[in-house]
């Protein structure tokens, strides 16, 4: 992949050319003010072939620091980024103006004058007796019922490990998750032009989630009281160095309940009001990979369920695979599909003419498990152990809850489609492999899609009892409106992992509600 | 719809039967201990002609307060609810045994032992300042940029009118919502059986949301710092009476962050670490219907976004319909779909094969806006008002974004479906009609699928530049698991209302970021 080393010298390339330079100057801009990126080529045939390319494209940061919205359109430096020498400069944009940079300057200190809306008093998730997760040899979490593995990676950003839920009846951990991240980041643009075809970036694979996160920020990315941990990386040079305070672990209260009934009817009894507060534990990350920023949050609640989360802060399709090697309760597992089918009833034995069933189907190979979502043809997706019953005779299991279903509309045969044909289903399921990790491929900086999750799961392999590994596509698709300029609010979307006859019964029925004597007291901490 | 009245009524009436109460003693169960609900029947056939019947079942609460864990399974008691006299009574369950209430019980009271989790430190989110929000008039609640009028009702259980947002250049108000409420809930269970065939419940117009909403549970249904709102309502006899604190409004910090930007490549700057908490306003009731609790959720964020989400505490399918008058700038209004269609690109013309291009169609009449969603031919749904454009010429608007898809899968000729016809599709769009406010029609009990949204919008009426209503359907398909029993875990799902080219530009983009000075200094209020 591209490293912080390769992208800081393959930017300084075009200042090196008389036809940049000219380029920039005919323009009316000044040369220091160029701030430039360093865009993948993706891989369109042989003219990248036999070099590590990069397609630089450079803006001016003159009057703003959002050189992205002060575009040199048209201009794009091909870099050789072994030799760093230029390979092609193209330039046809001269015609085109460079917008200002009125309004665009998104830091605090560069505005003029507050929001238009009344103030919004100061409010904070207080914890008087601090978080109650504790973490153990720098990457071990507990907290509540959950034990797991937390680690800060180049590529992944977050891996999630050896996830382990405590049982609600006989307190012993069973397994859930061996191993979980986001694989890969398939950020396909829309337009076909010579400045921009070749966008069709692999996040994860070309340049690093964890590569490319800067220290969170404290109170705003992450609330008070939240603990924040470093990543260890690996330098162009073989040499380590700290990426620090680029995860943060933190516990949730959001007003929101975990379960709640109130009841008039029962005989004998006053009315019934019982509900319980729901608290949960998020570790997060938040990746800027050049203009974009990616929020990836893990959530852990008390019922068991996980929530995988992405928030992205700006413009175009987005399609994030996530490894997720289950293990519920031991290694060998079964994906079942569960099916919502029409039942017809026969005419005269019920006044109904159809009604719903679930039916169950055990994937036998991997093709029995490409999944392609559909709302008019519904299915459940469960992860089992067949041999771990409940009492009531059930495979102990964890469902997929699908969120985030955007499907990629590209031609199957599109070079970038190629390269991303992990998206050509939503869910796939493929036996453990341990060269299997990463959804594009192993390397896959202008890598021809000949090494992805599409073709592995070409072979078909069984899948049944076996310890197996779900993947799981989150899709957006993002058109541009005025609200995004110069930076947009978050979108977010999420799937769920969810407990599915793996517990006996609701595992948070005993949980206590919340009482007004364990509450906090609270005062501004800026009065005297 | 039926009462409070009939319901008491109803429930006590096969207690006078001795066929009833012989039944009940032959299963071994002592009648003191037998709680009854009161089922809508539907309307399945000239049977139900000429009265209004309830179909009474019982359970016992023997050892528990849930007895709808100890059904008495296929004992129905068809009550005439006018006479208050017995129809006919159907009892082919004797042979089915009663469950036994062993760990059924959810009240706090009845725990004998904690979960089992390690203890969850006190958290809460709080305000040592007050919360922001003001309440004018018991019911116009301003907050931040948002100001709209909040009432609690009888069928609906929230109302939110005349919603306006301030622009966030001029600090100009500007209308978005009109009026919006929960029309219909239509929740068809399915099992053609003679004691569930009829359970296909549409609760808004049979019971009321607001009618069967109990008083919050102060801590756990909302949070510390919450203001809370009676509902007056009306009973049989005409005489009104109070419901209280039957809503609740807080602002919510879940930790989340409303926009981030980081950047290491412009020149001349240092390291750039830019992000905003995201601090929103919540109106919530929540309505206990027999067996299940619905939690409502009117969510508003200050970057124009509303985020419309239920939480459900039981099973089956759900489908819960909004009325949604939208008046984006003023009366006047179109519905666009922004279609998502694959382009083929000339060979020759660019290395790549296919792009998206997003395409406008403006809907002239009622069918051009019926919608299924599909994941395959993807679209964006916008309201806007082609009389107001911004700076750079685009219409003003808002669109829906889809949440809680599931299509209802039922025979189109189903009787219940005949009812819940406004499931048909997930989006209609409707020109304003004061007769025209109930999804399912204005008398819903026993109702035949004669005045409903999917009768009313065959007249195929113009919608084009017109004050309009959209009707979304929220859906959820409901498969039972064992982490249910005996009161499930909350699950939710939301749709959202997002500005899309309502403002110039990201209206938060000069909102402040948190600072610690001014956040709270928190000790327990429960030690000295």
């Amino acid at each position: 992949m591209l490293t912080m080393e390769d992208i800081l010298a393959v930017t300084r390339v075009p200042f090196t050319s008389a036809e940049f330079k000219e380029s920039v100057t005919a323009r009316g801009l000044s040369l220091a003010d160029i701030s430039c990126i360093s865009p993948s080529p993706g891989w369109y045939g042989p003219d990248e072939e036999g070099r590590r390319i990069v397609k630089v494209q450079c803006g001016s940061s003159e009057g703003t620091a959002n050189f992205y919205m002060r575009p040199l359109e048209g201009l794009v430096v091909t870099v050789d980024v072994d030799r760093q020498e230029i390979v092609k400069i193209t330039d046809e944009g001269r015609g085109i103006p460079i917008p200002g940079g009125t309004g665009t300057d998104y830091r605090y200190s560069a505005q003029d004058r507050p929001v238009e809306m009344d103030p919004v008093n100061p409010i904070s998730m207080e914890q008087p007796k601090g978080p109650s997760f504790k973490i153990e040899d720098g990457h071990t979490v507990r907290w509540a019922n959950w034990r797991f593995h937390l680690k800060a990676d180049q590529r992944a950003g977050i891996i999630i490990s050896q996830a382990t839920v405590r049982d609600s009846e006989t307190g012993e951990p069973r397994s859930v998750l061996y191993k979980g991240y986001p694989s890969e980041l398939f950020v396909p643009y829309m337009d076909p032009d010579d400045g921009w075809y070749y966008k069709t970036y692999m996040d994860a694979g070309e340049y690093g989630i964890g590569a490319l996160t800067f220290s969170l920020v404290p109170l705003n990315d992450c609330p008070r009281h939240s603990y924040y941990m470093d990543g260890v990386f690996v330098s162009s040079d073989g040499k380590p160095f700290v990426q620090s305070n680029i995860i943060c672990v933190f516990e949730r209260y959001a007003g929101d309940i975990s379960w709640r009934h109130s009841d008039s009817s029962v005989k004998g009894v006053e009315l019934i009001r019982e509900a319980r507060p729901k608290v949960t534990l998020v570790a997060r990350t938040a990746a800027s990979v050049g203009n974009y920023d990616y929020i990836f949050d893990w959530e852990f609640q008390t019922d068991g369920l996980i929530r995988v989360e992405n928030v992205i802060g700006v413009v175009h399709d987005h399609f994030i695979n996530y490894y997720l090697d289950m293990d519920i309760d031991d290694l060998n597992n079964s994906f079942v599909k569960v099916h919502l089918e029409k039942q017809e009833t026969e005419p005269g034995t019920t006044p109904r003419k159809s009604y719903l069933k679930a039916k169950r189907y055990v994937a036998k190979t991997e093709n029995d498990a490409k999944i392609k979502l559909k709302l008019y043809d519904p299915s459940e997706f469960h992860v089992v152990n067949p041999s771990r019953k409940s009492r009531l005779g059930n495979p102990t299991g964890y469902k997929v809850v699908p969120g985030g279903t955007a499907a990629s509309l590209l031609d199957l045969q599109d070079p970038p489609q190629i390269r991303g044909a992990f998206t050509n289903n939503q869910i796939w399921v493929t036996p453990y492999n341990r060269t299997e990790q990463w959804a594009g491929g192993l390397l896959v900086y202008q890598s021809r899609g000949d090494d992805t999750l599409a073709v592995w799961s070409n072979r078909d392999r069984p899948i049944e009892n076996k310890d197996i590994v779900l993947w799981y596509t989150l899709g957006f698709h993002h058109i541009p409106c005025q609200e995004d300029f110069p930076i947009m609010p978050t979108v977010s979307s999420s799937f769920d992992l969810k407990p599915v006859n793996f517990f006996e019964r609701n595992p948070i029925l005993r949980a206590a509600p919340n009482f007004d004597k364990d509450l906090p007291f609270c005062t501004l901490s800026n009065l005297p």
